[in-house]
């Protein structure tokens, strides 16, 4: 381990906190060396994995640690707040869970302590980092796709209803942290309509719109109650569409050479002037890199080098504000909300 | 040919008039005697198949003709009211083509006219006669679904762009009319986005979401500027969730023995009180008559015994209520829009 | 009707028989002036249909008529051999539904008697003339497919049993017909196993394995006992492999660009010196013409100009010779025979 | 750990040797004391993972250790022989991965060594102590799939090339330990082709039948060199039918209430005398468990009552036998050969 090697203190070692360890075990660059929990027998599950990493059940141990350059914070969406303030106001590096915060609000004041403390937030938002939409990006930067249309996404399955995160705190936020990637200016405005369909306070079914300018629209079916599990997102270019199926283990990506334009003839009167362009799919080979490790090997370049990640704390807000959006919206029936900061 | 076989003149012979020419020739009980439609080159196609039947250019050589019992309508939406009306008027019950009519008010001015004249409408709501259709409305009356929790329909492709109908008009009235038969009561309210991603004035995608009383939500999906074709509902009940794929030529209905349901044990804390069951799919066998056939054999039986059909005028009416609403919403950039008449 | 329009008669017009009036019919150069058929009430069918078309209940009104240029025999396989040989020595070009004859020694006589009276045959082994088989030949004629490697087919579904041809003769003779256009070199040897799963005297599942030069292998396995319907023909080359699924309404070939090739480091000892390819897939947009039309238009090319059709007589004797092989090896319990005529 | 607590000795920790190592630890009545391989770099993971357990690099030390209950094997198929040899005869019962030997001739010297040593020898088929494999197994049992009439099975995908293992005993071993479970009775014949499709010395793909009494046939096509991976069993019985596709993860059987039988009117002429029967598809729920678990708690249970597990010495030399036959079938042009020895 030499000088230039970041130390990680992990914060939580529940339910995701272990494949961090290992993505920063595993990462160039990085090493684990202190976990903390609330729980015992979650740290000895860290211990007999790793006899090398120190436990805590104190977060101060890793807040407080000198010789730790970077915080993974794996706890509930509520702790994210205190927990990154501290690491950050300790002057180190925070990698946070999505979202970043439970409010816009706290996600604020941690973009600005970042910016004061000259540190980096990286917001854990992994579909980001997966081939997949990496190379939907590339598709989209390199001009193959056109100016995008639509982009309509069905995430739905049986289940799990969540404790600390409504259906669109847990499923939507993913298409929005694509949406920032694929179509990163700022949406006109929003609006939500979500279900409880069991009567117990927490909706299960949610479809989210954001309104971009120029008439781009996307659109999210969120669920917790489908009888089948699909992952699939329609995007729609004026120059070709995609088809995105994070399910599909050989094809995740189908871009299809189609597309409807003005007929050149404008003398056609019965029939609408529009023509349609059919023509090859393709289903390119997408790197087959896991997205946390993509993720853990950029943070380490980013911390090293004290440069924005492509999921910085700025995205994270930006994202926690439309969910607030979301939110508001959902409770006032489906209202279509501006979206004013940005 | 008895005296008590219907006799049908037929209206328009274009795109679907010879599905309905052929229908009500092949149904038992009934016999098309005429054809009428502007273009000489549509009726030489109807004398070349059917030398019997006579062809017309005007339309008043079918609604005058005191042998016609039945006048169907397969002409643009626009062309519906004034036919309907001149028909009824004239003493014949009346088939014709979805959606009943352009507008609400005309739509109600049929259904008044029918009555008064003690005539039938029976709106071609193709989808409603289909096997799948009919098996879900069983499995829902039977008990077996439970209390509807949500209807979710995704009914997108590529094209075609129409000339009288917006993608509302078009796809999504499929939908409103699946819907009547399996949550008959009155909707609570209607909200519908709807894109004009080329700029030329027509809307090319839509979600039109119906609230229903009791947390019960339907949600349609429709676009022409999808890529790929998918005609797919899911229907989650209290007890069993249904996914009805129209494409797949072998198993359309799948009927999934899943749900959640509250926990029986309040003291739980951590987790929320809710319970998976995951059993069975099942794929019932769906006869496989043409819905159009069914339909036709349908009229035939409720004209001659003068009883409304599943696909009445007033079942009419109110899908044109509920698409004149979407529309509205639409305009209004997604407002939610109380269902008032029913 | 000008001179040049080639005049079809008709002999069999139950099952495939309308079809190919229509087909002749629509195309471009040749009109049906007569059919032939045994029972009466297909002849009402035709008559009902084409009033103009004479109809007969004797094959020799159109065998002897003679301002009929081509026969197209449409009745069952044993009775092929008469009528087309009347046809050919009544001077007209023959089509002939697949396969050719009921017997290699059959099928051998018309191709010689056709080159006598110096005619054409063509068998109408459809699935040549589809957009998909078009495509692939085109795949390895251009070199992009490479050697092909082994051609693998799954056709299978439940039922019919069929009254006068075996599942060999009935089914795999589509891939032998698709094969002879891909693979157009002397098979070196056949083998077939089947099984009469019910115990009737007609085999029901057959396994066809044909070998070519250069370890070339076709596999063919048919079926009329299987639960789902599967039409699926993997071919796989050593620059890329295809897959052809008939039954896909949308994207009936997918080519992948994959492969296996020897590594060039001699030296690995542990692991095999076998390196993958694995790129991406394109699946190409197809022609959406139908077969039939294509054949038809093909037939009157050939028959016009007089020039052998793509399945030819040749051909159809060919595929026959290893209908009859492959029978020969079934009743033998799967003996690999050699092909010596060819 | 008490006195009835198995104790394990690992030989191989390469690639299956830590599933194993896992398993025994994971299961209830069993723990891994020892882990033994050439390499030290693979004992190393072991010792970190597992810092409690021995590691050595000489196999005697584990089959020598009087602590040690059961020696588990899972190196190349060359070494089976000699190390199960030893372990049976210092008095371990035997867990060796698939296949149990490199020929008939040893496995037969293992199961008699077993036989006079009083222990037991279980082959790790996992494929047997899945949940869709035990499901199937129970619709046989049960009557609801009636007499098997076929088993066909689709195993291909791209790679990987083994060092050790043909692509028959590297793939269609799985179905031969499937069948075993399925149709246990004595075989006929096998029948095998396979091709070296790159001329290394290697087949790559092969075809391999087996033919059971009464005309129950099964087939076999394994392949390295198809472009997309297929795990795709087809069961016909007479009372229905069954799709097991292993890739499908939601729905890995499907069970279709088709048949086709004998019509009961001997009078009909022209059509053959079979019906058909087609009802619903029902897909059961399966148990989720992992088959290593399975296995692994079998293991212990039938070594601690000293009873022959399901996948006894017995039926791995079956498996064995009928792997041999099948080489020399292909090596002879898929020369049938009977069944002998059993």
């Amino acid at each position: 381990m030499t000088n230039s090697t970041l130390k990680y203190g992990v914060i939580g070692y529940g339910y995701w906190g272990p494949n961090l360890v290992r993505a920063f075990n595993q990462a160039s660059g990085s090493k684990v060396i202190a976990v903390a929990d609330r729980l015992t027998s979650n740290l000895a599950k860290a211990a007999s994995l790793y006899p090398s990493i120190a436990t805590h059940e104190d977060t101060a141990a890793i807040i407080g640690d000198p010789a730790i350059d970077v915080v993974a914070i794996a706890t509930p969406i509520s702790t994210h707040f205190e927990l990154a303030k501290a690491a950050l106001l300790a002057g180190k590096h925070v990698v946070v869970e999505k979202p970043l915060c439970a409010s816009a609000e706290e996600a604020a004041r941690l973009v600005d302590l970042a910016a004061k403390m000259n540190r980096q937030i990286l917001v854990d938002h992994t579909f980001v980092y997966t081939g997949a939409v990496q190379k939907i990006r590339s598709i989209v930067d390199n001009g193959d796709l056109g100016k995008v249309l639509y982009y309509d996404s069905t995430r739905i399955n049986l289940g799990l209803y969540q404790r600390d995160a409504s259906v669109i705190w847990d499923l939507v936020v993913h298409d929005l942290s694509i949406l920032m990637r694929l179509v990163p200016t700022k949406p006109d405005a929003i609006s939500a309509i979500s279900v409880d369909s069991l009567g117990i306070g927490v909706p299960a079914i949610a479809y989210v719109t954001v309104f971009y300018p120029g008439n781009t629209i996307a659109h999210i079916h969120a669920s917790w109650l489908a009888p089948v599990k699909i992952r699939r997102v329609l995007i729609g270019g004026k120059k070709s569409m995609i088809v995105y199926d994070d399910l599909d283990p050989s094809e995740k990506l189908r871009i299809y050479d189609k597309g409807v334009e003005l007929a050149p003839d404008p003398a056609r009167e019965y029939q609408l002037k529009v023509e349609y362009r059919v023509g090859d799919m393709r289903a390119p080979q997408i790197p087959s890199q896991e997205a946390l490790a993509v993720m853990a090997q950029h943070a380490n370049t980013c911390f090293t080098e004290n440069t924005p990640p492509l999921t910085s704390g700025e995205v994270g807000l930006k994202i926690v504000r439309m969910l607030e959006l979301a939110d508001r919206s959902a409770r006032e029936n489906g209202r279509v909300l501006r979206v004013e900061s940005w």
